[in-house]
C-alpha cells in the first residue's frame, strides 16, 4: 500500500555554497565523496561511474543543479537502501536466533536494536546535512497582506554565466510552501535518514492494522464483542485519562521550565498516545502461553481495537486543543463537542470499514471472479486499500477503517474467495505486516539518534516510565477483577501479573507521538515515548520467557494431538446433545464436516499465525483445550449473542454462500428480494465438484461457528441452543439439502 | 516496492484568496464543496463530517493552513481513490470478458478505455485548480550571486490578527526548492489528479520489471541468449536510429514552428523511446498462438530486455546533450563518450542485478532460512529492492539491475527456497506486476485528459505513427531473414506479419516520454507516445485475435494431453540417444525423474504463467510440441553453450543444491575452498525425507536443463552431447549417488 505522502525529505547540501564560486558537477561529487556519511557506505560498494564533464556545455547553473538532483535522488536511494539492508540482516538474526532456539530477544526486540546501533553509526559517523535558506521579501509590493501565505513562490534568479551564450540572464525558480519555521534562529536543518512522519500513518500502519483484523480469530473475537469493544473502550479512555492527570500532576511539581508550558491537554494526549500495547508481540507471547482461548481473544481484540481508539482520542483531544477550547482549560461545550467527535469519527470510521469489507464480499458472491485467483486477490487488495482512501478523504480515520474493513474481510469474504486467493492474500499481508512491522521498529531505534527533534528531560521520561507502568495495571487488575465476578475459570493472580508484563507498547504509540513534534513538550513526549517502546519491546519482550517459567505458567503444547481427538469427540457429542430434532443431520455433519473438513479448514486457516509459530499449534491445541474443558457457566454475552443470530440469520446467507439462505430467515414478503439476493449456488448446491465441495466447507465454517457457541460451552448455552433449535426446526428443508450434500462428499471420499 | 518519491502534487487552492479577505475553515468547505470536481465524488460518497468552527480561538491563519493541510490531504487520497476504483472496476470488467470469452478487447486495452473515460470526467467536470504565487527578491540583499539557488526560502509573512492575542505578528514559512518556471507568463498551474512521473521509474516499473525477468523461461531464454541479446541490443538500438533519423527528416519538411527547434537529439530520443515492445501485451498473445518455443522466447526475451536497452539508450542520449555536446549537431568523440555511457551503465547495471542476485543464493543456499518461509521471502522480496535502491544510489539503472536480478533469482535462488516461498513469491510480485501494469495503463488514459502538458500537433502524430509502424518492420522483417538462414524451422510469412503486428508500445515508451516534458518538443513527443501507446494497446491488442484466425495461424492448444505423451516418450528416447555412456542412468533419470519429478514441476512451474493463461496449457504443449518435433539442425548459440556449461559446472554448484558439486568440476587445488562452498546437503542428499525429495527435484531441473539442450535437438546437438558426456565422464561417481538417490524415491512412491 503506498500513498503519496512518501517524502524522505533528506536534503543533503553543502554550507560552502554560499560563497558563490563557480564549481561543476565533479566538483560536487568530490564534496559529496569527502563529507557525507553516505560516501562512505557508496564507497564500501565500491561502484563508482565517474563521469567527467567538461566545462564548457550549457549554463553551470543548470548543470549544478542536474547534479543536485540526481544527488539527491542518490541519496533518497541511499537511505532508503540502509533500512532495507537492516531489514535483510534483522531478518537473517532472526533466522538465526529461531535456528538456535534463541529466547530472550524478541524479533522487534531485534529490529531496535539493530536500528539504534545503525542510528548511532549514522549520527556519528557523519557531519551534518545542512539546508541554505535565503530571506525573502514580495517583489515590488513589500506588504502582502492576504489571509494565507502564497502556495509557491516564485524566485528571479540572477544567472552569472561564465560564458554568456543563449540562456537568459534571470532565470524563475518556484519553490513550494512546507510550513512554518517555528525556530528561526536554528539556522541548520539537520535532516538525516528521518521520513515524514504521515508516511507511518499512509503507508506503515495500514498493513499492519489490516493484518491485525483480517487474521483475528474472528469465531472467538465476535463471541466476546461485547467485553473486547467494553474494554477497549472504556479500558483505553480510563488508561488515557489517569495517564494524562497523574502526568500533569507530576509535571506540575517539578521545578524545570516544562511545568509552565505543559497544558493538561498535553498530558491528556501523551496518556493517550501511550495507552495502546502493541497487538503482534501479544499474540507472540500468548502463543507460548496456553491460556483460556477467550481470554486470549479478549486480549487479543482489545489489544487490536485500542490501536484504533488511541489514534481516534488523541485526534480528538488535539481537535479539542486547536479548535474547540480558547484556553486550554475544562470547558463542557467543548469537551461534549470533543467526545461526539470521538464517538461520529470512530462509528462512521467503524462503518466505512464494515461497509466497503461487505461490498468486497458481495462482489466476490455475486461474480464469479473466483474463477480467476488473480483478479480475485486483486480486486480484494484494491477494495481493502480504497477503504484507507475513503475514510482519509472523508476525514475519518484510515486506520480505523482498515481494522473493520479486515475484519469483515475475514469474517464474510474470506469465505467467498477461492482456495488459491485465500493462501495469496493471506501471505501478502502477512509479509507486509511483517515488513511494516520490522520496518517501524527499526525505524523506532534509528531516529533515536538521527530525528532532530528529541529533547530528554530525566525527570519526564521517569514520571512517563511510571505513569505507563500505572495505566497498564489499570486496564489489567481491575478489569481481570470485573471479569472475574462473570467469568467461571477465573484468571488466575499469575495470569493477571502475566498480562501486566506483558502491555509492551509498538507502533501505534510512536507514530501517534512522532506525527507532532511542534513544540518543546512534544518533542519530550517523543523522546519518553521512544524510549518506552525500546524498553519494553526489548526488556519486557526478552524477559516474558523467563517470566512465564517463574510464575509457572503452563507452556506445553506437546499435547496436541490429544487435545485434538478430545476436540473432536467433544463436539460429536455437543452437537448431538444440541441438536436433537435432527440427530441424524449433525451427527453426519460432525463427522463427516468435522473430520474431513474442520481438518482442512485447520490447514487452510493455518497461515493464520505461522507469523509468529512456525509450527502451527498453539492456537489448534488451544481451541481444542477449550473444547475439551467443557464449562456450563452461564455467561451472558448478550450484545454477542444478538449479534452473532442477526449476522447467521442475515449477514452471513446475504455475503456468504453459506445456509440457511434469506429466502428462509426473511418474512416471507421479502421473498422477490430474497431470492434476488441468494446465488443459484447457495440455493442448488450442485455445481462441478470442486465447488460441491468447496461450498459444503463453506457450510462447515458457518456451522462450525454456529455449534462452536455451544460447544465449549462458554457462549451460553441456553440461548444459542435455544437459536439453534429455532432457526433448524424453522428450515427443516435444509436438512435434506445437507444430506443429499454429505451423502454426495461421502462418495467422493469412498 | 515503495519510494520516496511519490509526491501527486495535487495542490488546489482558490484564486479568490488573493483577495486577502478573512475566512474560516468553513469557508475553505464551501470552496471546496462548490468548485472541484473532486468534491462532487465527495458528495456522492455521502458522508460529510462537518464541524463547524467558532472564529475565536488561536488565530485564523494557523486554522486555515490547518484547514488546507488536511483539504491537500483529502485530495491526495481523493486522487488516489479515483484511480485504486478505476483499477477495482477494471478488474470486475476483466472477469466480466474473460467470463463472456470476449476476445475483442484485450484487458490492458479495457484499462486504457477506463482511463479515458474517467480522464474525460475530470477533465469536464471539475474547475481549474490554481496555485497562488508571488514574485519574491531576497530580503535586504538584492543582488542574490550565488551559483546555485537556496534550498529554502524563508517568508516573513504579516498575520492579520482578527483578535490578537498571543501569536508573533510575523511568522516565518519555509518555502523549498521544486524546479524552473519555464513559462512565466503561464500564470496558472493545471494540475489535475497527475502524478511526478518519476513515480514511475520508481514504483511502478520496477515490479513490472522484475517479474518480467523472475517469470521468463529461463530454459529457453538461456539457450537463446546470444540471439536475444543481439537482437535486443541491435534491433533496438537500429530501430531507435532509424526512427530518430527518419523523424528529423520528416520534422524539418514541416511547415510549422517546431521544424526550427527540433534538434536530431530530439527526435533520436523520441526514436530510443518509442522502440521497445510491451512484453506482457506479446507474452498475452503468443500463450494463444503455438509458436515455435524458441521463437516464442526469443521475441519475450527481446522484448523484456528492449526496455531495459531503450532506457539505457535514451538516458545516454540525454547525457549527450546535456553535457557532451555544445552544438547538438553531431561530434565524435562527444559520440563515443555517450557510446561508452551506455555500455557501462547497461553492464554495470546488469553485473549489479545479477550480483545481487546471486548474493540471494547464496544467502539462502548456506542458511537454512528456508524453514521459516515468512523470513525466507521477507528477504527475497528486501534483496531484490535493495537490488533496485542500489543501482539508483550508484548512478546506474535501478530498472536494468532488477530485470537481471529477477533472472538471477529465478535460475538460482529459485532452487533454494522452500515450496511455500516459491509460491508466495511468484504470486506476490504476479499480483504487484499485474496491478502495476494496470495502473500505469489506467493512468496513460487518464492523462490524456488530465496532464497539463500535452501538444498536439497533427503533422508530428501521423509521422510518428508511420515511423513507429516501419521502426517495428525493421526489427521484425530483417531479423527474421537473418533468423531464416540459421533455423531450421523457418519462420513463416504469416508468423513475420504476425510479429509486426505484434509490436504494441506499452508502459516503457510512456514513461521515458512523460519524464521529461520540459520543452514544447518533448511536450509534442509525450502526446505522440501517448496515441501510439492507445492506439496499439486498444486497436491492435484487441485485433490480434482476428488477426490470428485472418493468417491462419493454428491456435489449437487442445491436444496438450497428447503433446505431453509424445514428449515423455521422446524425452526418453532423446536421453537414451544422447547419453550412451550412461544409459541406465539416463534411462532411470528419465523414466523416474521426467515421470515423477517433471510433472512436479510442471506444477510447480505453473503460476509462472497463469497471470495470461488461467488453463496452464499452452506453455506445456509448447514444450511438448517442440520436443516432439525433433530436429537435427546444428544451430550454433555458441555464447549459450559456453555459457550453459560454465553455469552447470560452476554457478548451479555454487549458488544451488545442485549437483555436480563444485568438488567435483573444480580443479584439484581448490578442494578446500570448493568443499567450504559445497553443503552437507550438497554431498552427502540425506537428511529428512523432505529435504531428500526436495534436493531430488532440485537435481532434476538442473538435468532437465541440460538435458533439454539435446532433448528437442535445437540446441545444437553434437555441442550439448560433448558436453554432456565430458560433464558426466567426469563425474561418474555421480552415477552412483543419482542411483542411490533415485531408489530411494522410488521406494517413496512404491
Amino acid at each position: 500500500m503506498s500513498h503519496g505522502d512518501v517524502d524522505p525529505e533528506v536534503v543533503m547540501t553543502s554550507p560552502h555554497r554560499i560563497n558563490g564560486d563557480a564549481g561543476s558537477r565533479s566538483r560536487w561529487q568530490t564534496f559529496w565523496k569527502l563529507q557525507s556519511w553516505q560516501s562512505s557506505m557508496l564507497l564500501l560498494v565500491g561502484v563508482a561511474v565517474c563521469v567527467l564533464v567538461p566545462g564548457c556545455s550549457a549554463t553551470d547553473t543548470d548543470i549544478a543543479l542536474d547534479a543536485k538532483a540526481t544527488l539527491n535522488h542518490r541519496i533518497q536511494s541511499l537511505d532508503l537502501l540502509v533500512f532495507v539492508f537492516l531489514l535483510a540482516l534483522t531478518v537473517l538474526t532472526i533466522w538465526l536466533f529461531k535456528h538456535h532456539r534463541v529466547s530472550w530477544l524478541h524479533e522487534t526486540g531485534l529490529a531496535v536494536i539493530y536500528g539504534l546501533i545503525v542510528g548511532a553509526i549514522i549520527r556519528y559517523a557523519g557531519t551534518s546535512a545542512t539546508l541554505v535558506h535565503i530571506q525573502v521579501e514580495p517583489q515590488g509590493v513589500p506588504t502582502y497582506s492576504d489571509k494565507l501565505p502564497p502556495d509557491t513562490l516564485w524566485f528571479r534568479y540572477p544567472v552569472n554565466q561564465t560564458n554568456g551564450t543563449k540562456a537568459p540572464d534571470v532565470i524563475t525558480y518556484a519553490y513550494v510552501f512546507r510550513g512554518q519555521v517555528h525556530d528561526v534562529d536554528e539556522n541548520e536543518i539537520d535532516l538525516k535518514a528521518t521520513f515524514d512522519p504521515e508516511v507511518f500513518f499512509n503507508i506503515i500502519l495500514p498493513p499492519i492494522i489490516f493484518y491485525a483484523g483480517y487474521s483475528l480469530k474472528k469465531k472467538y473475537f465476535f463471541r466476546n464483542l461485547g467485553a473486547i469493544l467494553t474494554f477497549a473502550i472504556v479500558g483505553t479512555t480510563l488508561s488515557a485519562f489517569l495517564i494524562g492527570g497523574f502526568m500533569y500532576g507530576c509535571v506540575k511539581l517539578m521545578p524545570k521550565y516544562l511545568s509552565s508550558s505543559f497544558t493538561f491537554l498535553d498530558s491528556l494526549y501523551f496518556g493517550a498516545l501511550i495507552s495502546p500495547t502493541d497487538p503482534l508481540t501479544i499474540l507472540a507471547i500468548f502463543n507460548d502461553l496456553r491460556v483460556d482461548v477467550n481470554l486470549y481473544a479478549l486480549v487479543l481484540g482489545e489489544s487490536v481495537l485500542n490501536d484504533a481508539v488511541a489514534i481516534v482520542l488523541s485526534g480528538a483531544i488535539q481537535n479539542y486543543g486547536e479548535h474547540y477550547s480558547s484556553t486550554g482549560d475544562f470547558e463542557t461545550t467543548a469537551f461534549l463537542r470533543s467526545l461526539s467527535d470521538f464517538f461520529s469519527i470512530f462509528f462512521l470510521s467503524l462503518m466505512i470499514g464494515a461497509a466497503m469489507g461487505c461490498l468486497t464480499a458481495l462482489m466476490t458472491k455475486f461474480t464469479r471472479v473466483r474463477d480467476f485467483p488473480l483478479l480475485e486477490s486483486a480486486l480484494f487488495v484494491l477494495m481493502s486499500y480504497s477503504t484507507f482512501l475513503l475514510a482519509e478523504a472523508t476525514e475519518l480515520t484510515g486506520v480505523v477503517a482498515v481494522l473493520f474493513c479486515g475484519i469483515c474481510q475475514a469474517h464474510y469474504t474470506y469465505n467467498n474467495l477461492s482456495e488459491d486467493s485465500r493462501q495469496r492474500t493471506k501471505q501478502i499481508f502477512e509479509l507486509l505486516n511483517f515488513l511494516a512491522e520490522n520496518f517501524i521498529f527499526s525505524y523506532i531505534g534509528v531516529s533515536m539518534f538521527t530525528f532532530p527533534k528529541h529533547h530528554f528531560d530525566a525527570g519526564f521520561i521517569i514520571t512517563a516510565f511510571i505513569c505507563a507502568a500505572i495505566g497498564r495495571a489499570v486496564n489489567v487488575y481491575p478489569l481481570s477483577w470485573l471479569l472475574n465476578i462473570k467469568r467461571k475459570p477465573k484468571i488466575s493472580t499469575n495470569f493477571q501479573h502475566m498480562l501486566f508484563f506483558a502491555g509492551l507498547r509498538g507502533a501505534m504509540s510512536f507514530a501517534l507521538a512522532i506525527r507532532n513534534t511542534v513544540s518543546d513538550e512534544r518533542q519530550t513526549m517523543l523522546t519518553a515515548t521512544s524510549l518506552i517502546v525500546i524498553f519494553t519491546v526489548v526488556i519486557q519482550g526478552g524477559a516474558a520467557n523467563f517470566l512465564l517459567n517463574w510464575l509457572k505458567i503452563p507452556v506445553g503444547v506437546d499435547d496436541e494431538t490429544e487435545q485434538l481427538n478430545n476436540y473432536q469427540v467433544h463436539s460429536v457429542y455437543n452437537s448431538m446433545d444440541n441438536s436433537h430434532p435432527q440427530t441424524s443431520d449433525g451427527y453426519l455433519q460432525d463427522v463427516e464436516g468435522g473430520g474431513v473438513n474442520r481438518n482442512k479448514m485447520r490447514l487452510s486457516g493455518g497461515t493464520d499465525t505461522n507469523l509468529d509459530t512456525p509450527v502451527d499449534g498453539p492456537n489448534g491445541s488451544l481451541g481444542g483445550a477449550s473444547g475439551g474443558r467443557r464449562r456450563n457457566s452461564h455467561e451472558k454475552a448478550i450484545l454477542a449473542r444478538i449479534w452473532g443470530n442477526f449476522d447467521t440469520k442475515y449477514m452471513k446467507p446475504l455475503l456468504t454462500h453459506s445456509r440457511p439462505t434469506l429466502l428462509e430467515t426473511l418474512p416471507v414478503c421479502c421473498n422477490p428480494i430474497a431470492r434476488l439476493l441468494t446465488t443459484t449456488q447457495q440455493l442448488t448446491q450442485d455445481g462441478s465438484e470442486f465447488r460441491r465441495v468447496d461450498s459444503d466447507s463453506d457450510i462447515c465454517i458457518d456451522n462450525d461457528t454456529g455449534n462452536g457457541l455451544s460447544q465449549d460451552g462458554t457462549g451460553a448455552a441456553p440461548g444459542v441452543g435455544r437459536r439453534n433449535s429455532l432457526s433448524r426446526s424453522v428450515h427443516l428443508n435444509e436438512a435434506n439439502h445437507l444430506a443429499n450434500e454429505l451423502s454426495l462428499v461421502t462418495n467422493n471420499f469412498m
